[in-house]
């Protein structure tokens, strides 16, 4: 297994979302057939990564999306999916499911990346990891109760999410985000993909 | 089986969505282990189903979700997913296909909704149906060259999207959206769930 690739030509133009599963199953032991009853819900990061990356006619370049999953059996570990190197990511949840399941089955070990398919990589979740991944970034955690997305700017910045759950203090030791910029996305409270979409559209209206 | 019952408290602050899937098939005969190789991308449909009627702590009780199945082996049916009273809906794409499913194994015909389950009705697809469900409401498509969803309100109206492909002449017929708005989000295209998210944002922030 080949260590992945550091991609230089990240600008911070990038946008990152990372999005926590507490329960998410680390090892891929789960069953196709009923991602939502047998994986610790996966099946929320599953749509959170097509949310994140593809549109209509194609895939989201500037865009990485990390799942973060902290569940049975452990230790935690962490998935990359990269925009820019992503193939064979369908928007259909079990055919998302299917990837995220043959990722975590390679075996990892401390120290970075390792590239489990294209544009797919997956790591054991350690601070170093996370430091290292979004240096110099400000945090940004997604949060009902946070200041109008429509204030705050989303440059530079790692958008933080919990899956079906919010986020407890072993995330923010984590991802290195005790200074996080809590932000809402409006008055309702929305699934953690939904979030993900809103999130593009703001930034894309932002964009043009 | 019973008629569906009408709800006369619908009110003109009511959502709507009708999403049309010319390919998907219109009998319920696919496997929930490939939905999207065998329903005919009813998995697009399932997705507009939750992304139309699900908060993340409960249900948007102000919208109603519409499919339009115009796929094999016919005749085209339409189901009403209504947030008010549908009941065991799950985020998960399997879970929503499978309400689908059993829906549209009920047999129909002419004459109006029949009931599926709580808040979910199944018809034949008859320009009459959609004119007694829509009568005095706009229709607004949406689609990538319309104008800016801003500029453009979203009250006493229908909002109509295609699923994996646009709408054709025949939807148009089918609707009466003859005379519709059409309506874009953005400059990206996204997928139709996706759209359906976003379209509820936006007229969350619009209310408040």
């Amino acid at each position: 297994m080949k260590e992945a690739p550091h991609d230089a030509s990240l600008s911070t133009a990038i946008r990152r979302f990372v999005i926590v599963g507490h329960n998410a199953r680390t090892d891929g032991e789960f069953n196709l057939k009923d991602i939502p009853g047998t994986s610790g819900r996966l099946d929320v990061l599953a749509r959170c990564v097509t949310a994140g990356l593809l549109l209509s006619n194609g895939i989201r370049k500037d865009t990485l999306v990390y799942l973060l999953l902290r569940g049975l059996p452990g230790p935690a570990k962490a998935l990359r999916f990269e925009g820019k190197h992503v193939k064979n990511l369908n928007p259909d949840e079990r055919s998302s499911s299917s990837l995220i399941q043959n990722a975590l089955r390679i075996p990892v070990s401390p120290g970075g990346w390792l590239q489990a398919g294209p544009g797919i990589d997956v790591a054991l979740a350690e601070r170093p990891l996370f430091d290292k991944e979004f240096g110099g970034l400000r945090r940004i955690v997604m949060a009902e109760d946070g200041e109008s997305i429509g204030n705050v700017s989303l440059r530079n910045a790692v958008m933080i999410l919990g899956g079906h759950t919010d986020l407890i203090e072993e995330d923010v030791g984590l991802l290195g985000s005790e200074g996080a910029t809590r932000v809402s996305l409006g008055s309702r409270s929305l699934h953690a993909d939904h979030c993900v979409t809103v999130a593009h559209h703001i930034m894309d209206s932002k964009v043009g």
